[in-house]
């Protein structure tokens, strides 16, 4: 299957007359969006920083963009260098398909509790283990992340999750979603989330929220 | 080349059960998007408007879809009904390519003077012959148009020119978006738009703008 690392890698070799290794602050899922993401790689290319971002969008498909390029000392690894995550799950309220934003949100016909929703996420704040929310594949070596906000807001026809940590287990974001998605449909309590969370088994959340509402939309280092 | 007209109308032979002409309140140009659309067509079924919608939207295509049906007087015709229209069109201000927007907008990458643009489009606002602003090919029987309001602002890294009007020439939006762009860009002071508008020349007005930034927004019918 196709990767960005790999696109990138492609369209970097021609550019700086080298291979390269692109090492990234992780991948996300197939269907997943990302507004931004950081990336590095080691050169030995005269090229100023600019002309290898313009020669990178000149090469790459027009689903990749290289936002900015700048040097960084050698010792930046975008994965382990302290940095935290926002990731956004966008649900849709309509009636009818909206093709405007087809890939970019999980439609619900009926309307969501967003009250509930935005108290219920409240439980994810803080250092947590988050078994209930791992994927079954996750190769995370323990299963303890920090979350610093969880926010559920209306935006116009839209419902935003918004989870702000310092790292996620695999499929951690859609999991709470498709467990949010159950409170806003009044299936379940806001109180129900703790529990979930509590009872440390995947089992008991509901179930991955799909791809494509997911977006990853921002990263930002410890200064 | 395929039409949304065509699209639409074959996926409703089979829901009605028998074949429809498809009459619409006009067509956009190839690149540019709708968010909104009015047409209509005359049936004998027995299929309550909820259920041609959700009949339709299981037929379109994913980039077509119909967003509410309902019962008209068979004296409506959406194009020749009095209404208004309302375009917008969209720079994105950028060093680099967003594929999330890919298709959207127009993309500059110098910041566009908006305070000028802004001023410069008042003059539109009105009845006025908009010979200037009209493609070559155009078939309106006469260049007089009206309209009610012109803007343009800032939206995040997004310039959004608005025009609301009772009726568009052919491409009028678009070289009216290539000519503020050149006011955006400096070249251009803000009273040069009215200076093109007063020439009905198309010669003396700007480029027309790419189809990709152009949006239908919406369309209102008179009560």
């Amino acid at each position: 299957m196709p990767t960005i690392q790999g696109a990138v890698e492609a369209a970097l070799e021609p550019l700086i007359g080298h291979a390269a290794r692109v090492s990234s602050a992780g991948r996300t899922d197939a269907g997943v969006h990302a507004a931004m993401q950081v990336a590095t790689f080691v050169t030995r290319t005269v090229r100023t920083p600019q002309a290898v971002r313009d020669g990178l969008n000149a090469r790459l498909p027009a689903e990749i963009a290289c936002l900015s390029a700048e040097p960084v000392h050698a010792s930046f690894d975008p994965r382990r260098d302290p940095h935290t995550k926002t990731y956004r799950y966008t649900w849709l309220i309509s009636d009818a398909p909206r093709p405007l934003r087809r890939g970019r949100a999980w439609r619900s016909r009926r309307q969501l509790d967003v009250q509930r929703m935005a108290e219920s996420v409240l439980c994810l704040i803080g250092t947590h283990d988050f078994t209930s929310f791992r994927a079954a594949g996750c190769s995370a070596t323990h299963p303890v992340r920090t979350i610093m906000d969880a926010t559920v807001v209306v935006s116009g026809d839209e419902v935003h999750l918004r989870l702000l940590g310092t790292g996620f287990l695999r499929h951690m974001v859609r999991i709470v979603a498709g467990s949010v998605h159950e409170i806003g449909q009044g299936r379940q309590e806001a109180s129900w989330l703790r529990e979930v969370l509590e009872a440390r088994d995947r089992g008991r959340a509901g179930r991955t929220a799909p791809a494509q509402g997911l977006l990853l939309e921002r990263i930002v280092y410890d200064a």
